[in-house]
């Protein structure tokens, strides 16, 4: 890759500071939370659960990208609310994806951290109109997209206007079958050699294997990622969206357990 | 793959009648033209020798969708104008990417028929505007779709109201790096096996080798391909766009000799 | 590539000839038969119908390679004395896969043309002891190989000594589970640009789907492929290997009826 | 998977013992060594050094599989004898490739353990006579094999007779070509599932890159492998092959001392 085709990516780390948190190559960021919002309460509850280990940012998603038109497509403008609400009364960051264009303006006003989903990292579109909020953007990898199509991604939002941007690896496609996608763990040394944004990593759409999640987080923390984001719920077996990759709140604390031990690998706190 | 998770696909095959010609499982569409539209003259130009040869669809792109953001986005809406302008003058019937649901409104007054790019065949928002217009739709594969997410991403225009889709091949992304993608040339027979909507192919993106066009061209006819869409200029060495990939004028009417000898393989006229 | 990394496939198109009947640019070489050998009967019942249709080569498998320590493995040396047998009161010519080095110099004395499968394409030993034989040599692709590691396995074959060596394309793995493997149809034309050997194509292993072989058969010789090697037998469902992607002598009527047009296109006879 | 084609993974996790020291689920084993054996001081050098560390285990290739006919392809008979000379003289465990089924004989008394190689994984004749053998065995995965068809594999050499089957991950194909392989680390936690032999990780060949080995090592041991195989050299640059991927003995001295930290997340020593 010809480093060269990025102006804006290298220099000092990038550090993002939201809502006193800072998130960068000297933190670790762990975000957790539902798949899908399904309504006020259980949000509710899981980011109380979450906040009381000490996590500071809840995801949840109130649009949906599904790829049968049969399927249910999220809650909308309503779990926007449950977000915002949520996010007021725990005081934490909350993470939703937006899926299109027309919806940046409203869905800025509800959510602390857009996330771009793995099917729109190349819809352009998306990402210059990203370039022109104040919102962080989370970049998730396209599962078909090399590092130096991704990069550009970020690039994209940045040269729009927007330099907060954290890149997600979230697995690629490939011919293995027994995993959802293959996590490409060394897209995490990757981003750190060629760019200073914070790479984190997602191991729930990566495996989609609820037992696998614990292995591949310590593998991202020990990698160097500068952050997780799992799929997470008090009750996996009982969500209506990607439940079998959905971990539950004490296999959460088991993880965290762990990266307390990896952290200082990396100097990150 | 279920194929009762479609609703919409089975049955006679469809056939689109648009200006006088007929798209579907008894008839070749030929679809040529440059990648993107430079200026009027050329396109003009282009489209005239086309007609001269007998075809009558060209496609000339507006709107481009580039990897980096430092690469030339296209003419836009002078670019549309210039389309239409050319359809007009010639009585062909024109195709040209849509990128973004908020300009589906504008380009369907512009171009008859509206194509969705490989990197926005998940684009579902911009799948369903496109089943509210009357403009036939031709939807890209995705470079790492499956046939069955393709077939979705059909339906799910379909679903919203518009029958007219057409599903064009246009290669996949594998480990082989000669070729810029690989052209999965079992999809034709895969799609006609599942689907009733046409079926084409574009050589020029699969190969991004101007060379193999001729062949690979002639292997979509020979597998029952109901059309190609092959980028071509009368100068292409001259082109601001994927110059390597895109064939003159002489190639194409080889092709064309070649195709007639293939087309009673499928009983196509 | 570097073209220069290849010695000996420059030059003139290669033209081997066996038997009175030649494999090359200017030929179409048909091959036929059973995925397995099962017995005598059914091997020399499918050749002499095979003959009947004007095919002069015919296959059939005695060592298999199998993924399962528990599958079926072939009738070993047993199964090459029918095939001996065969060719013999035929006067067809026999190909037949070669599984490891040691078995070379028994095999060469009952099969006329010696295959490598795919998960020997870079067993290094066997090409090289296969360049210490006369009888012409088969390499199949390596379904996870690219162009360049495939010439440079059938170069090692003629640095050795054998200058007779035909390159098979039988599929390439990759993300799509429709079919089983996906057909490289490019592979085709990229070989014919670098390389001065005969390519065939094996449109069985290919798509593991009897109902695709017509179509992929007719889209390899389009595309300018010098032969064919097709799984067939008298009654596909009753073949205990590969059932699925064996087609009946009816089907095999139908291509070879297709391809008598489609070989002037390449001036081939 | 139905894990029922494999009769001989489940259980107890397996325990080898081989010169007093042991490969498994509760220990940690740590393979370095230069990727190609040069001459006999280099190598006694780096197994001295790799001693002082506390590693038991030291690799070094004596026949290498070269893509190409014109690539150095490795001392043979003399290395092996190099590689029994250092395994006596300083007391550790030599690891080394067979490439082909007539060496075993031979090898399996110059080498403690054998390797079989990414090329080899589905040569199932070398498999069988690897069964025949006492010596432990490394089969590394196919690079493009999927996870079930590399346990078959190990599933050939335990039928075969021989229990003491140890797998390797060593990165698979895809698109990405910014590593050279893309390391599945969820193959970690899935052979831990499915099996109950020892998985080790190679982050060498999967990479091909020496800056990014310290995070994929420590990625591998903080996902639960059993061990890790590294290239390693006292002079990296001034090896004849895969310099690029080799790490110098600083470099591993780093990695030994974060592994030290994540060794007990899963209960090691």
């Amino acid at each position: 890759m010809k480093e060269s085709i990025l102006k804006h990516q290298s220099g000092e780390p990038l550090e993002i500071c939201i809502k006193g948190q800072k998130i960068g190559r000297s933190h670790f960021t762990m975000i957790a939370g539902p798949c899908t919002i399904e309504n006020y309460e259980d949000l509710h509850t899981v980011a109380v659960e979450l906040k009381k280990m000490g996590i500071h940012f809840f995801r949840g998603g109130a649009y949906k990208m599904r790829t049968s038109p049969y399927n249910f497509q999220g809650l909308g403008k309503t779990g926007l609310e449950y977000i915002k609400k949520v996010a007021d009364e725990t005081g934490m960051i909350s993470v939703s994806e937006v899926v299109s264009v027309e919806d940046v303006e409203m869905i800025k006003e509800y959510v602390d951290i857009l996330q771009v989903g793995t099917r729109n990292m190349s819809n352009y579109r998306l990402l210059l109109k990203l370039g022109k909020v104040k919102n962080p953007v989370i970049i998730k990898r396209g599962f078909s997209s090399t590092i130096e199509e991704w990069l550009l991604a970020a690039e994209h939002v940045i040269e729009a206007g927007n330099p907060n941007v954290i890149l997600c690896e979230r697995g690629i496609r490939t011919y293995e079958t027994y995993t959802r996608y293959t996590l490409d763990i060394s897209a995490v040394p990757a981003i750190k050699e060629l760019s200073n944004l914070p790479i984190i990593v997602d191991p729930s759409h990566s495996s989609g294997r609820r037992e696998m999640i614990k292995s591949l987080s310590w593998a991202a923390v020990a990698a160097g990622a500068d952050g997780l984001l799992i799929e997470t719920h008090f009750s996996p077996d009982n969500t209506v969206c990607d439940s079998k990759q959905t971990i539950d709140l004490e296999i959460l604390k088991d993880i965290i357990k762990g990266n307390n031990k990896l952290l200082n690998l990396w100097n990150k706190n």
